[in-house]
């Protein structure tokens, strides 16, 4: 099959590799539809973690189940499927817990040894706790692919922010970040009530996504010290809520920078190039720091329930649309921010 | 008046100042019976944080009113109180939201002009906002006063670490630290229903302490290394409430590492001496960080009653009384590590 290879910092390709099998009687193989590129897999793609020459790209995608192995009972041939950035057996003290991505058996697409989400097919470990099934008013129509593609990272990922930041009505919620999960986050502050939202970014493009999607103020991030004294201005002193959605060493600072004594900084950027946090920034005001990894496969079903029901759709942050054979081009796109965040139409 | 006064590293005295007066309408005098030197006097006593000479110490008190302002009408001469060790409003936003210790009005003890605890007088500005009334059962009787001394500062600080890392029925709490905060942390995990605590230090004879204050375990820290594989065996690979007591970077490196996916650490020991904490250490399994300078207004109310109605005293981590003029002995002794925590009788 036809999958995307790593080859070296700034070169990702689409090569031919082995076709997948079932090797646990838990597997299942999926074939992808849609896969989208995701802000994460720009770390390896820029060289700040090192990948190797052949390691196989992607942890987005959705598709048709095609195989399964002889444990799986609740999938079969021809199901429609979502898969979250990470797999697990979505039964252990962890996944009840809902912290799947922490999964005594949880693993990532893609790398050295599993298959990647940017290719043809994807063997699924512990298919019955990993997959969720498309619900039955999306199934069929592709023009819902988009959609669902969103709901296996970004959109779970921005809804983290808003839960672990404990936005609830009433609260004002700060959004830092204008890229794909930080609009995500906009729609998830949203999703939990927040009174109003603010969105922090660098990019107008962007911030006109954010306000469509539900932010009632936007504020220009470039100016980093200015940013601060505004934020804080505009919030009389802080916000309870703070989602931080980039993962940067100034994004982090400027989360915590703007809470309000007493609140809470959710954070799921991944902390690639985040030095450290001063714990004396937030002891003095008691600024609670929660969040991590996305465990997206709790959030998906309520997630496609919502879209099932009418909810909002992101996919205003997919601006680029690609077959997998431009892989390549899409990488590049998302690392000169040409575009936000790229679609990759795989199969039917 | 006699008071506890800063001169240089290791060198703490008492020396005769002013008598405090009313300056405010909403001010009280307050006679000072007990004292006690907290953990947090040693950072100036050992130069970490820089003071000047003639700055006040101490901001650990309970006494009797001596007179009041125009404008209070909650207390009068002859009460007997306690005093957090931060004075506050206790009307504001943040009093109201339990965090008075980023009240808009907010103040600490001691230092460059404001009386410091360790002295026969205390302004205490808003007094009814700052001050709480002992309990009847607990008046008349100098008996109590070594438990209620406690109440200003480490009994309410060791609460908040177990509020904050979220301690709740039937789950198992690690307390990072045996100083006096740690034992009272230990005390505030029982409070709130822990099913198992452990208790982690470095003295044997403060793990006695702890032991009996309710630890179910105790853990020698001296080998770094060890202790946390040996805290992630007992717990089956770590626990979700861990009450961080220290504020040293070790200390709270530790107990990030044996947090439990998905867990929290609710630190209250004053980070000053912390560099940093790295986010990558969180992120993976969304382990949250909580906690902070302990409001300890918010729960006074509720720690005297529990006192008043036959609740633990924490008595047992005061080893060392002197009286006032003797405070340098006591500093001396806390900064050896000779005395856990010393109780000053200033007057009867």
């Amino acid at each position: 099959m036809r999958a995307g290879i790593y080859h070296a910092p700034g070169n990702v390709g689409v090569g031919t590799v082995p076709d997948p099998t079932i090797v646990e009687p838990g597997d299942a193989i999926v074939r992808v539809r849609r896969a989208t590129i995701c802000g994460s897999d720009l770390w390896s793609y820029r060289g700040v973690t090192k990948w190797e020459d052949g390691w196989r790209t992607g942890h987005e995608f959705i598709g048709v189940v095609e195989a399964v192995g002889a444990a799986v009972r609740a999938l079969k041939p021809g199901d429609e499927v979502v898969a979250p950035f990470s797999y697990c057996d979505n039964t252990c003290e962890f996944c009840r817990a809902g912290v799947q991505t922490s999964c005594v058996h949880a693993g990532y697409w893609g790398g050295s040894h599993d298959d990647g989400g940017q290719g043809e097919f994807v063997r699924v470990p512990m298919a019955e706790g990993t997959l969720v099934q498309v619900p039955e008013q999306l199934r069929g129509d592709p023009a819902h692919l988009p959609a669902l593609a969103l709901i296996t990272d970004v959109v779970p990922t921005g809804h983290h922010a808003a839960v672990r930041a404990g936005v609830r009505p009433g609260v004002t919620a700060v959004v830092i970040g204008d890229g794909a999960v930080g609009l995500c986050a906009v729609l998830g502050a949203r999703r939990l009530g927040a009174d109003r939202v603010i969105s922090v970014g660098h990019h107008a493009g962007r911030l006109r996504i954010a306000r469509d999607f539900g932010a009632d103020e936007v504020v220009d991030s470039h100016d980093e010290e200015a940013v601060v004294a505004q934020i804080r201005e505009m919030t009389g002193g802080g916000a309870p809520c703070v989602l931080e959605a980039v993962g940067t060493q100034p994004s982090v600072n400027l989360a915590v920078a703007v809470a309000r004594p007493g609140g809470t900084v959710g954070y799921v950027g991944v902390p690639h190039t985040v030095g450290a946090i001063d714990l004396k920034s937030l002891f003095g005001n008691n600024i609670t720091l929660a969040g991590g990894v996305a465990p997206a496969r709790a959030y998906i079903p309520e997630l496609l329930d919502e879209l099932a029901t009418g909810g909002r759709e992101a996919t205003a942050v997919l601006d680029m649309v690609i077959p997998l054979d431009r892989l390549g081009e899409g990488f590049a796109a998302m690392d000169q921010r040409t575009a936000i965040k790229v679609l990759v139409e795989v199969s039917d």
